[in-house]
């Protein structure tokens, strides 16, 4: 990966940070607390989006909110380009320093400050990384839901800027779903606080709302309180194979339909199961399938639960699906869900490769897997579809296969472009979870009405007049 | 109820619209679609908010989103102050047409467009009054929870609007949890669309979160798209009594800890207790009780809820409670709720009074419920509590009595204010479902910073530069 020049930051309105500042930034935040060797400047320069890189002038590390207020009131004075950044496991490229600038790491401000057991909240700084917090809860029987796969190793406050969500959230709802309160601090380093552990508060605007899902270009959150449930008393895994696309998607539909609330339904078309099946034993069962889904249940009893395995084993085979595999025991869970979980790297070791990460309303899901056949096949690219069926949210992977570079990145931008005109024609969004950022910001005008684009750049302009916080994410070059 | 003269609407850079104004606007409404005359008038003067009543000049009652357009461009361009309404259920003055100028009423968009079964939603008209909608969607086995205590005259607009709740979003949270997307229209006659059909969407800021609660500040909304779910097969309605206040506040909170997700969990403490038992006649069990917690359960299987009571009556024992009242039957159901829903009645009716909509974290409650019988003793006044535990969301009914009119406006307004003091301190804010609206707004400070505050009227602006959207609301006076 070679690390491209950041754009010229005076397009802007915005300058890079010069010697004399960043010693001004260290006098506060110490020798450790900011950063300007290489390693560490190309290190933050990337996130885990494809294969792009630019330098940042300096990273700071700050220990607290009042450093981050301090930090951010100096990059203020002097404009100079802020990002945000969490464990860099984004997929849109929201942590990338286009502009240069400061890279503001949250990852040494990653305490649990309190896990309250009367009101069933947490409150965590932005750093802390998302297993470590889930097993803190764990530890007490409780759960924070959301799951993206990344959560060994991402944190927080970059789930919370993202909005990023997994598996679960077909039964529990996005990141922000769990979100009561929020601490940050403003561009210009005025510190706000929003919500609280209140369960309902409808005094005045939703700032916290607004805030989760903002890719850091509204203000820099730097703790969260969440709420948690008791850990379900049960759980039970199961796969349903189908021969056709169109019955794995009918019963996606049709068990909701039914009144049941699966915690997981995930899907796996053709292409998934075959680039799979090379990484993980398939059982015999699932040989020759056209597409699987995987369901997590969870509640109070294993034996409702088996009850409920058998009716969705059912209301499958009235629409022409086979046997399920069913999964009591934790370990054999586990391995069904690895059938789904190694899906991305299986897809992704054989080819270079492009993720969108497409969202159409719940009944369109065969027609987006093969809207996504349609849009690869007229560049001459294969894709390969899997994930959140519950919630109608697919990740498509474009494969370069052998094609030469230059023109794989033709149509590769070609085949991505045709996919999301397709995705919004079904209603769809051309991001569940993975948000904007640098990548997808081309087509937010696919999505959205002039207004509505309108109404969020002055939104931004509202909380950061000077345009310091994230520069260049979310939305098109005007 | 006397009317009171509207404020001078050009302190708000407003003016009163004229004869040719409003003639014009009668072009193309009709003469059904423009009323002046002074009965209605005087019913869109008002809501249910005590006994306030401001005159508008005309009321404009659209029968599209094409005309909601036209005539909030010819409000726009005389600068007439708009007061988007509903039903006119409100209890904080949200839709008081405070400066005068235009009502504009949804009351005639009440259609339900389309109930999509394969994506579970429904997209509906802002006019339609819940309980129709509610009942539609049952029909198809289907429900839409939020359940505030309106829902038989209450419109989906208002809703909407403040974000509204009820006994139901213990479990299922509140409107804004339910909306996947809104049709509005701007200040300027602009048709904004955000959100949806899908169940998850990153791509730009969350607008659709921004309008929900924001009290017909910021945009109109004429129509939404609503999540539903499959209608659980089980409910059963229980009554535990306890001995103490206390005892019942630790029931709240070890009931979730342990698992339980009742789909309603309401409070009444010992002055509500004697009040609806004026109304209704209490079963004999639950004479002498100081707190009643009412707890709905449901689920797949009548079975299970009844262990799910046993557990929660033993855990209610532990903790010094009687035994419980379990109805499985819907007319059985249906009497204990009475017990419930009839307690704002009976408070109300043998007195003047003012509610409070209080919401704290939710161990917090007994302390509320302290706070607010404190803050009503020290005046020579009365508080009498009940409402959404599991939230942690007390009405706090503040009663006249026998006092002289001009002390009772004093003193009420002393225990207000000591109230949501100690409510803030409390970590709890000023309204939990009832909005700011105008009767609440002087008490936004003591929930938000000036930072917060300054942010949400900036955000006004951005929506509203002239500032004719239900001008006065929310904010208090710079």
């Amino acid at each position: 990966m070679t690390a491209l020049p950041p754009l010229d930051p005076t397009a802007l309105g915005l300058v890079r940070p010069d010697a004399p500042g960043l010693a001004r930034l260290r006098e506060f935040l110490g020798p450790d607390g900011l950063r300007t060797d290489a390693g560490a400047l190309e290190a933050h320069g990337r996130d885990e989006t494809e294969s792009l890189c630019f330098l940042p002038d300096a990273i700071a590390l700050p220990r607290s909110t009042g450093e981050v207020s301090r930090t951010l009131a100096l990059c203020h004075a002097g404009r100079w380009p802020v990002v945000p950044r969490g464990a860099g496991t984004g997929l849109s490229g929201g942590a990338l320093p286009v502009a240069g600038g400061i890279v503001l790491s949250l990852a040494r401000m990653d305490r649990i400050r309190e896990l309250d057991l009367a009101n069933l909240t947490v409150t965590a700084e932005a750093g802390v990384v998302l297993a470590d917090l889930q097993r803190r809860v764990d530890e007490h029987g409780l759960r924070y839901p959301p799951d993206p796969a990344s959560r060994e190793s991402c944190r927080l406050g970059g789930n919370l800027a993202e909005n990023s969500a997994g598996p679960r959230s077909c039964k529990y709802g996005t990141t922000g779903d769990w979100v009561l309160g929020l601490e940050t601090v403003l561009a210009d380093g005025t510190p706000l606080a929003t919500g609280g552990k209140n369960r309902k508060d409808v005094a005045g605007y939703d700032l916290t709302g607004l805030l989760v899902g903002s890719e850091g270009t509204l203000a820099v959150i730097t703790a969260a309180t969440l709420r948690l449930v008791a850990r379900p008393r049960a759980t039970l895994t199961l796969i349903l194979p189908f021969p056709a696309l169109d019955a794995a998607a009918a019963a996606v539909a049709a068990l909701f339909l039914d009144g049941h609330h699966p915690a997981a339904c995930e899907l796996l078309e053709e292409g998934a199961i075959a680039a799979v099946a090379r990484l993980v034993p398939l059982p015999a069962a699932l040989a020759g399938q056209v597409a699987l889904l995987l369901v997590e249940l969870d509640g109070d009893e294993d034996e409702a639960l088996l009850d409920e395995a058998a009716a969705l084993e059912e209301l499958a085979r009235g629409l022409g699906g086979g046997e399920a595999l069913v999964a009591r025991e934790a370990a054999e869970q586990r391995r069904l869900w690895e059938i789904r979980s190694k899906v991305g790297e299986a897809v992704k070791q054989g080819s270079v490769y492009k993720e969108a990460d497409a969202v159409v309303p719940r009944a369109a899901l065969a027609e987006l897997v093969r809207a996504a056949r349609a849009a690869a096949a007229r560049q001459g690219l294969r894709a390969v579809c899997y994930g959140h069926a519950g919630d109608g949210n697919l990740h498509v992977n474009l494969l370069q296969g052998d094609l030469p570079d230059a023109l794989w990145r033709e149509r590769r931008d070609a085949a991505e472009e045709e996919l999301f005109r397709a995705v919004v024609a079904l209603g769809g969004s051309i991001t569940g979870e993975h948000g904007v950022g640098w990548t997808q910001r081309r087509y937010l005008p696919l999505r959205h009405a002039p207004a509505a684009i309108a109404l969020m750049r002055a939104i931004k302009r509202t909380f950061d007049p000077a345009g310091i916080l994230n520069p260049g994410k979310i939305f098109p070059d005007p």
